[in-house]
């Protein structure tokens, strides 16, 4: 069993995003952070190291437009130098004056014509590196009860989802992300699981729906939407996160491990964790205070870690007690599994790839990070937000 | 205008719940109330107690097995010289032994059988008495991680459901419920509207969604799941009442009236206040500390002056705002609404439809609190809960 | 009792935060509005125009730095000229790079003394211009477990609001606000009324606690934790805003108009709606989508109203029916209050104040919104936020 | 270190709840159990079994009057003879039709006085047994906006504690316990853990204050409370249990276990672990659907695993990460300890305490589950709840 496990471990990918690598923060403060990127050239650099000392993190997620570059070809040739691909297109239609009523769903058709274009030119963005999937999140909503109609919104989403959908290229796909609140504070228009479903159903087998960790009500149960979608063949993507409170954005697996573990543990079960079952595992976290590429080797860590706990789960044994109505003993089968340190095994498999088997130590000794403070000295430093 | 509002409010319909005349509580404890039905046939009395005084709920829900009796023609003759009729028929495959690791998704095949053969049943008492809708609500569920398999409980709901839809007769509905959790603490099997929904959507245009305004996570917005369910044709009933933390089962209206007045208005935005759109308005409440019929009595008229509100928004200055992107404008339309004082309208339509402008009122001076006090000595209360 | 209820309306005071006026959002955009304010003056203007409109809302709270100025006195002045007087000062240590780990709570000493010594000087603008509040809210706290101990940043708050409360003059207030999450996303430093309380007590009687509405984790009972408050003798102030999810910082009353006036009758009970009772009611929002000066004076009037039906409550009809244990019976004296349209009592109490009755309608027709637009061209507007 | 981490884990002391082995439910159903003890000294049995096998739960407390017998010297003395002692004496004033509006905030004085009588007995019941602690719940609350003043509540609160707390003897104890909301479902007496902490200073150093750490919020950082009472010295005793959503009541670690290594952490560091430092170590758990005795077992073991955590965090490594403002490392050390199995350490521990290194499997083997079942028929099974 244990082959197959460390087989499994290392054919694992785990999808880095552009935006990480550059300052973030909350609408009361952006710290800014020594030796940050400036360019996408510098985040897809960065990323590099990730995936340098961990070995399963080959592709960087690119924001349109904070990452907008004249020439992704080059973009893509450069990160490939690097060692690393381009990996999903995110859409951002939540930073133009135009969109503070909405986007997609504005009331103003002007504004919904400009924020399709956008969709659109994401797709072709895609579509001219290769890249298979484009991710659509969107902030629209309203914030004061009946301010817009909650049902002509979701006509006018529904438009524009049709139109963006019939873009696709033969094997890309549209994701869908939902989310509870924020920067909405009323109504959201893609705001739960259910919502993004429909519409993924409607529009066809190439919409798939994206859970992000930190996008839900508090006591839902995440898991159990992760086991839906799988069954019913509509989950495309995981946002990767976690959170104490509301979208936090902290580094996955640091604030409840045990739910990483359970979210995974459907994954395994369902046989979905290996590239070719169209699982994206996506990180989308935001390092306010420390420091980006360490938080993200960590979180890749963090991630792994998991997932080895739940391969190690014994299924035959844990079937068994489910079967038998045996509470407590298919619970004690499932803790075991989580109870398991896989540190050891998880430094195996990195050797077994040719690496450092502490990932984390590697990269200090790098001396990568003194060296980035030294070199990114002037320019505007990446960032989102306000 | 005044003129349909008024017509709109008479024509309004509410069904009200049989097990809100026993007695009810919390798993702490269930306080006795003197003059509490015994009997099926009580409960009706009680029941047509609050038409008598509202005049717009004359059907009564059962619960089965707790209303169950050797004739249902019997009881809904009884209940037609009450001056009521029978309403929706309400599963009940909770409160057996048999039921612990669940109903229909237990892991234990006989379990599900009996589980499902009681559906099939309560569809049979339905169409015997030319019920239309039976509502399904499952409490099955896990109280710990690893406990059964998420998806095969899925497999198992599916595969149940989809027996019962098959038994359903011309013009009868299955309702489905959902709920967030209790009395299971990890999973539930049908938590959430999307999950209803998916499951709704595979069963046919028989099945149907239903809302309970108390089973929802902190946080949600339930006016836009009826907006949504309505404009996908998948909202057939609510289940309605109050809540401040979980399933609280307070008097509709009591908690938040605001939130009332959302909810109504989507109804009334998408023409589905009058009976024959087909949205069945139940109450589903506990009065585990006020007096039971007139806690009812009080519910319907909470329902009426949020419906009242609701009807009295001007949607043409609310619609001109809204597609101006006047925020603060269409707000203020919506508020108008909301803050004008309904009541001596309310007592108007009342005094049209022939009874008294102050149903709490009249219900106390008609003495019937002391009748069924004095009257109902002995036997055992009707109840439900552990 | 109409006429002591119109009296107490005419003496309400509700003072307007400058921030208000300005540019604000969330961390994904600040959308900036045209005729914004760009210095401390201009805001003063604008928030002028809302006491003139509604005449209760005679005071400016300041925000250091954000409206920070060379010659406070001048600023007074001119606030004197507009109509208005400056209000609460309220210190801002929160926005420089040095408190990224916090700052009364930094682990870094030379970080805490800067954050200090800022406190110092808010309670010595106060104490220049003749204002009694100082208002201290602190972002402090951890992002990750195990980041910095609890215990010891428990221990430098302690320190800094002693170093900061000795320093107060006669008759001058430290005001403590708690915030439960935002932007510290694993541990708050004060994030809760029992925090603030506690350190609020061993200070002595003049630091009190600062009730912000939106700083609750969901289904907290805010009213509870006013009448508590009040019978400590330890309520301060409150920073009244709405919400549905976070700290949304909505106009107050437009979630949830109910629990705003459930908040005002325990006002009413412990008869501290007066100014000289001591408590201070403060606006504290974000107008992020909506227009700036109209929405503060809808909120001003949305706190008009809820006080209104406050007062409006038949207090010997609640407590009998309280006494007596009829709950039905004393829930509806209180929901007559509340369901009053008390609109046409505040046109009354507007116009024996010299007021038009309608102070929304009465801005619009001023032409000081297109005014501003036309003249406050160029500059820098002001805002918050990253 | 490892011998003083052992000796710590084998000083530990966790106490049993004799409402445990009883049966338990929600208000929908109380599922019985076969074997179920029927009287308090068969409770006692059970639990002895616990201790049995753990070595580590010495002492059973008693809810009365659950635990109600004629002669608790009696009891005690059996205890003795099973392996056990008696613990804190739990009252009860919620199951009793009088206390329908309330126990000692009831707004009858009637019901006032049988509540504190009650209270009182439940003291000399404690003084009797030698036992030091008396702890106090409170379902007391309301259901609806009005019905009861929250201030006069308050008061009747404050005169009951204070007569109770003059009933203490010399080395007892009055514990004081919060809830959030269930059964009360608008306002509840004692919500939150101000609430409790305000009283119990009041009252003096006796009183103290419980942490049940399944009433709170969503949201609340239970650790953050647990070292804030113990900063102030105000933390008694906990309730240990865990959940998802409310107080769900399932085996402790079992929802969150990272949440409850992070509480044991903040005793670790307060060097508050021992039985000395005063602090109550209690289960307070409802196995409604999975057998008692070895639900106990596992969750004391819970308990064991999360303090051999809390107990391996390299302290000198943790303060100098954290005085160095290092985020990433200071968790990197936190989470060192958190990932490690400790479940070799604790099969050593038992060992050395003469036990077998695993108390599951050991209680399986003893047959003690078939022969409880085989005796204990007929009689009335021991339950709580409605």
């Amino acid at each position: 069993m244990t082959d197959a496990v460390r087989a499994a471990l290392r054919a694992q990918r785990i999808e880095l995003p552009s935006w990480a690598f550059g300052n973030s923060g909350t609408r009361f403060k952006v710290f800014a952070q020594r030796g940050v990127p400036r360019t996408p050239y510098e985040k897809v650099e960065d990323a590099a190291q990730v995936h340098r000392y961990t070995g399963v993190a080959p592709t960087v997620a690119l924001h349109i437009p904070w990452d907008k570059v004249d020439d992704y070809t080059d973009l893509a040739a450069f990160a490939g130098e690097c060692g690393v691909g381009l990996g999903t297109i995110n859409a951002n239609v939540f930073q133009d004056d135009d969109y503070m009523l909405g986007s997609v769903t504005s009331p103003d058709p002007v504004v919904r014509r400009k924020a399709v274009d956008h969709l659109l030119e994401c797709v072709e963005i895609a579509a001219g590196v290769g890249v298979r999937d484009v991710k659509l999140w969107f902030s629209d909503g309203t914030n004061y009860p009946g301010q817009d109609s909650i049902r002509a919104r979701q006509d006018r989403l529904a438009e524009a989802l049709r139109e963006t959908y019939e873009a696709l290229g033969e094997g890309q796909r549209l994701l869908l992300e939902y989310k509870l609140f924020e920067p909405a504070f009323y109504t959201t228009d893609v705001p739960d699981w259910g919502t993004a479903y429909a519409h993924c159903l409607r529009l066809g087998p190439k919409a798939q729906v994206v859970i992000d960790t930190g996008h839900h009500a508090p006591g839902t149960n995440i898991e159990f939407i992760v086991a839906f979608l799988l069954r019913e063949g509509k989950l495309g993507a995981f946002d990767f996160n976690s959170r104490f409170y509301a979208d936090d954005d902290l580094m996955v697996g640091a604030a409840d491990p045990f739910q990483l573990f359970r979210i995974m543990h459907e994954i395994v079960v369902a046989d979905a964790l290996a590239p070719e079952a169209g699982i994206a595992f996506m990180l989308d976290q935001c390092h306010n205070i420390e420091p980006k590429i360490p938080a993200q080797i960590r979180s890749v860590m963090n991630v792994q870690e998991a997932t080895a706990k739940a391969l190690l789960v014994d299924h035959r044994a844990l079937t068994e007690a489910q079967q038998a109505g045996d509470v407590l003993g298919a619970n004690a089968v499932f803790m075991d599994a989580y109870n398991t340190d896989v540190r050891p095994l998880l430094a195996q498999v990195r050797q077994e790839m040719g690496l450092d088997p502490d990932p984390v130590a590697a990269y200090a000794r790098s001396g990568y990070a003194d060296k980035i403070v030294a070199d990114r000295v002037g320019g505007q430093q990446a960032g989102w937000g306000a």
